[in-house]
């Protein structure tokens, strides 16, 4: 992997981006052919990035570039240039610790905003793939992997004091993205902002009383503050099954660009948030009543399969490679400390699954009251259909956000999840 | 205030310091006359830097300069130079918050390592006053002032996030200096290192328990994971009552050289952990049993009102200038959200309150079992006694630690304290 630095940007087309690529010898050799050979195509369907497949005699791979500006909006919203250095440094600090579960890097022009990586194929977005009724076998062990190596390995459990304050002062500038999740998970949908949508007007006076809702409100707050200040991991921070790419037996995590040091929950809950949302919306999608009963109930499986091998994987860390200044195991090394030490993990990962309840809960009621929706819900077309799978959801997200600390174990938020569904 | 570079470092003595001082322009007009004229002492007592005081004709400065290595303990453990320039910038930012709390800054000369400031006179370290039995009718008001205005003003409730990031960014290099507080304070007490030291025979039984008490070190290592991860706001890192020096009229904080992003219960507790040890060793300072009594509860006076005081002007604070991302205040804005406002502040504070006792008894127990013990003990001659009050002490100190969270109010310290101390 190569990096360059130093000349101006430029946006780059299908027709600019074949030139700069045959300047990079790695990534030629790994197309083939010469550029005249190559055929690029912009797929980029996210909101604020050009993304390029190109592909050779020999070979593909992705060219992702960032636009001075969020690309669903326009120029009037600016985004700075510099998240392709921070997604850059997320994607290569993951592969240190998850190298199946991400793309390789191939190259890195920071002047050019641009990371040219691997092209995941015959990939699809997860989100699609619920939607579509697949199921993926490996899911829950790979997320179950990706999760547990990049957060344990990124934390105080892992990590000298002095070695993460210089990982997590790199990510002390990625402040725009930062800002984004801050207005609009944790605050926008508490308010009548501008950006807002709902289903409507079916789910009117619901929104409304969401920007009523004054516990709620208060708990938004409470999390935003650990988002803001509880640097406990290099995280994802915006792990939702949109930025998981699958196939049968793959899994990668994609798009990193808001990395930071935050709280580990709130990938977590990311991933099991969307996995909920997913969930509801089978009834929108089943062809008659109860046709996806099966499929329902194996995203719920994933959701308790998911923490349980992240769990599994995370005290399996602690104990191979726990020897960072956040747990000194030195002071448990007598047979008599052993269940002080067990209870020390036991206390960690229960705070660790209600965080990631909690913030799941926020992450699914944005993406129903705030600025961005999700494809499972937004492509329900019958709008009394995809409102009723919404407020199920809004149902459970406001309990998981108000409660989730009294959640005692992963395998109580199935029922809770089926209870919504039916009540 | 000047700031200059660029030089080789070299450790001044009283010889050479006049000379470097009368390069400085406004430092010399502070002085008045020459160099000839200036008088200039060493009178480092700390463990760490070299401190002289420098009187001309006209008025008199401090020069505070690091040395590369552990003064205490000699150039077998080296401490870098630059954390003069966390104190200089920690004494800048406190200067902004609370000017009347800190010395003015005159000079900050990085290469040197030399922060040049103002002169505290006739102060005298708190610690010593309370040794002594002085009361300091201003000392509550001025510590909640100063402990209000510097960790309110640095946190996400009063800066924007990318504001707090950009200080936060800088300050994650003091690792040296958060790494002494992390061994000397969370681990060493609770296992057997060779720099421990405690009352002995009289307290051996006690340091061996303590250090086999496996819910307390359970406790110490979650608490240190707040130190290493929980970027509050910036604290000052070591403010112990032989950090305030006072007069009758008058308190303020110096050497900062310990400040980071972190846990602001972490700065609250060091003054009542302080402040408890003090009231502890007025058993040793009596000349007859009860002598000290009125001062032994103007003591656990003073810990009432700090906190409250404290919580006041905090709460004043979150009201005038509640201008951060922790908390958008637009959103409880509506009359039907003032309760909902006050419990999410409520909350907070009283979070707070169990993270300063938390903190403030990891603090107590450090200076019993540890290497850096406190005057207020130390200087009690006969052992039994100094014993007598330190058993006391770590029955408190491990309460507070453990259960912290159970008490409900400032006001549950003080009998908590007394009962300790007649039990």
């Amino acid at each position: 992997m190569n990096t360059t630095t130093a000349r101006a940007y430029r946006a780059h087309a299908p027709e600019t981006l074949g030139a700069a690529l045959a300047e990079l010898p790695a990534v030629a050799a790994r197309l083939g052919g010469t550029v005249d050979d190559w055929r690029v195509r912009e797929v980029g369907d996210g909101n604020i990035n050009l993304v390029f497949i190109v592909e050779g005699p020999r070979g593909s791979v992705v060219a992702k570039q960032a636009l001075p500006y969020v690309r669903l909006v326009g120029e009037s919203w600016p985004l700075p240039l510099a998240r392709a250095s921070f997604e850059h440094a997320a994607l290569v600090e993951q592969a240190r610790h998850a190298p199946a579960r991400v793309p390789e890097v191939h190259h890195f022009d920071e002047s050019q905003a641009l990371v040219v990586m691997e092209h995941l194929t015959p990939h699809l977005i997860l989100r699609k793939g619920l939607i579509a009724g697949t199921v993926y076998p490996k899911l829950a062990e790979h997320v179950a992997e990706l999760l547990a190596e990049t957060l344990f390995k990124t934390s105080d459990l892992h990590l000298a004091a002095a070695d993460k304050k210089q990982k997590m002062k790199f990510f002390c500038d990625n402040t725009a993205l930062c800002k984004i999740t801050e207005d609009l998970i944790f605050t926008d949908p508490y308010r009548d902002a501008e950006l807002n949508r709902h289903t409507s007007p079916q789910l009117d006076a619901l929104a409304l009383q969401f920007r009523r809702d004054t516990p709620l409100k208060r708990a938004a707050q409470e999390l935003k503050r650990r988002f803001l200040g509880d640097a406990q991991a290099l995280i994802h921070g915006d792990l939702h099954t949109g930025s998981l790419m699958v196939t049968e037996s793959d899994t990668r995590a994609i798009d990193p660009e808001f990395a930071f040091y935050g709280p580990m929950g709130f990938d977590i809950g990311a991933v099991l948030g969307n996995l909920l949302l997913a969930y509801y919306a089978q009834d929108g999608h089943e062809e008659r009543p109860g046709a996806r009963d099966d499929y329902r109930e194996w995203i719920l499986a994933q959701i308790t399969a998911i923490w349980e091998g992240f769990e599994a994987r995370f005290r399996a860390l602690w104990a191979e490679a726990g020897t960072g200044d956040g747990f000194v195991a030195g002071l448990f090394d007598e047979a008599a400390d052993a269940p002080a030490a067990a209870a020390a993990k036991d206390r960690y990962l229960r705070a660790l699954l209600a965080d990631s309840l909690r913030f799941g809960g926020m992450k699914m009621i944005r993406r129903i009251l705030g600025l961005a929706h999700v494809e499972d819900l937004e492509s329900i077309e019958d709008p009394d259909r995809r409102a009723a799978a919404e407020r199920r959801a809004l149902a459970l997200a406001r309990e998981l956000v108000l409660f989730g600390e009294g959640v005692a174990s992963i395998h109580e938020v199935a029922p809770a999840a089926r209870f919504h569904r039916l009540r």
